[in-house]
């Protein structure tokens, strides 16, 4: 039985709390600093962390903040944090080294983590124990087998190690384009006049523009290079296929489109 | 109990067919060309149209077959039709006119129709019974009371009418640009290397490039003056979104995310 405490109790974080509750017999602490996410969390046997002191006494923290409120987070309270110190933040490369380096001073393992599971609402009050369910969990840093056995225990099924760059580089075009190209979806001023004329392609299509400004901005701006590259290749992609609209290209359409297909069929 | 004919038993047709066996007491007819069609069709009880002067003897006939099939088969088979004929194009301006001056012509009914649901499988073998459950119909000549109430028995329940201009305005943007977008998502190279760095939202992003591109080009090139100005309103959009990166506009680009998320909110 270990001393769990995740740090920022919202989706991401409540749902790390609700699940090793649910899952796994080990002791599970919150910190916050939202006054309501705080009396919910209690109301569900989250144990409040109120003093910074008992930060030291855990086996495991996991900080579950945006991406530079971990970094603040970290240079703010790096004399408290002791044991395995992770981080779920969805950049890696911004943010890495900074911590690393302040690990290895401060004495504590620094292990960076990304489990990939969401959903288009946030905070505690939408938070799940199996949000995890069926995931897959990218680590940059080895996780040892009583980590993995936790992790499986609330639900990863799958583990991807990556560097930090390649990170970025796969996060950009398999979660922030997503959000991008729907972000741009909705804002045709179509969008209000769907009703009655649309079925599941445009609801799929634009669900994830459903988001967080504060949250997704910030990772967008700490990810922009890789960003731009997709931005790119997905503005070539449409003119391609707006040309052989344009000439009447059937051929090169029906090719374009059977190519599409073809791949899609190997993805899942 | 009347005598309702489909033609061309794809997932469309089929899914008609398998519906008012289900949920009408109407006798069902189909017409296909594609034998093993035809057999599994027989099997579940619709009974099929080998000569085509018992099209002569039908109160209904929708027609399920791609655009430029529909125009074909109507001008090849007009002295057969007769009572109401239905077409389910998914693309309207193109066949509407050219099939009213038939109908005129050799005294049928003419009514177009577009149900708003789909499969990213095609072909009699993914047709479902169900498919039309809390779907949109689209109708472009008033249906009387009599042909809602069959359409409601198989799920229907939005019905929009709509003149061919504003239904292929608004289905350019609903549908088509979901799959233009799909494919030219897909089409980037990292593609193939998602497994374990994705979640829901890419799956659900790239569902529909998953089409026949036999049926997806014809309509596409049907349509492409509105295509195309939807596809240019995406462009600029995401070049908007691109420029607040390349500018580390922080403000610009909430307010983008912010914009996108009140539309969403307000479309379902």
């Amino acid at each position: 039985m270990k001393k769990i405490a995740i740090v920022g109790l919202g989706l991401m974080g409540g749902s790390f709390a609700k699940a090793f509750i649910e899952y796994s017999d080990n002791i599970v602490y919150g910190y916050d600093i939202n006054e309501k996410t705080i009396k919910d969390a209690r109301n569900v046997d989250i144990k409040i962390i109120d003093n910074k002191n008992e930060f030291k006494n855990m086996d495991l923290t996991i900080i579950c903040l945006n991406p530079l409120s971990i970094k603040k987070f970290v240079k703010e309270n790096c004399k408290y944090l002791s044991n395995t110190v992770m981080e779920i933040s969805g950049v890696k490369n911004n943010l890495y080294p900074y911590i690393k380096d302040l690990s290895k001073k401060y004495f504590f393992t620094y292990k960076s983590i990304h489990p990939m599971a969401g959903r288009e609402v946030y905070g505690f009050e939408s938070s799940l124990k199996d949000l995890y369910i069926d995931a897959s969990m990218i680590y940059l840093d080895d996780l040892d087998d009583e980590e993995i056995s936790l992790f499986k225990k609330i639900g990863f099924n799958k583990f991807v190690k990556a560097s930090p760059k390649k990170h970025d580089q796969m996060i950009s075009f398999t979660s922030q384009l997503c959000h991008v190209i729907s972000n741009a979806y909705v804002l045709n001023e179509k969008s209000l006049n769907h009703d009655g004329f649309s079925a599941g392609s445009l609801k799929d299509m634009t669900r994830v523009s459903k988001i967080d400004e504060n949250l997704w901005s910030e990772l967008f701006l700490l990810n922009k290079d890789f960003l731009i590259e997709d931005i790119d290749i997905m503005i070539k992609n449409l003119k391609d296929l707006k040309s052989e609209l344009e000439n009447d290209d059937l051929e090169r359409l029906k090719t374009q489109l059977k190519k599409g297909n073809d791949i899609r069929k190997k993805m899942w």
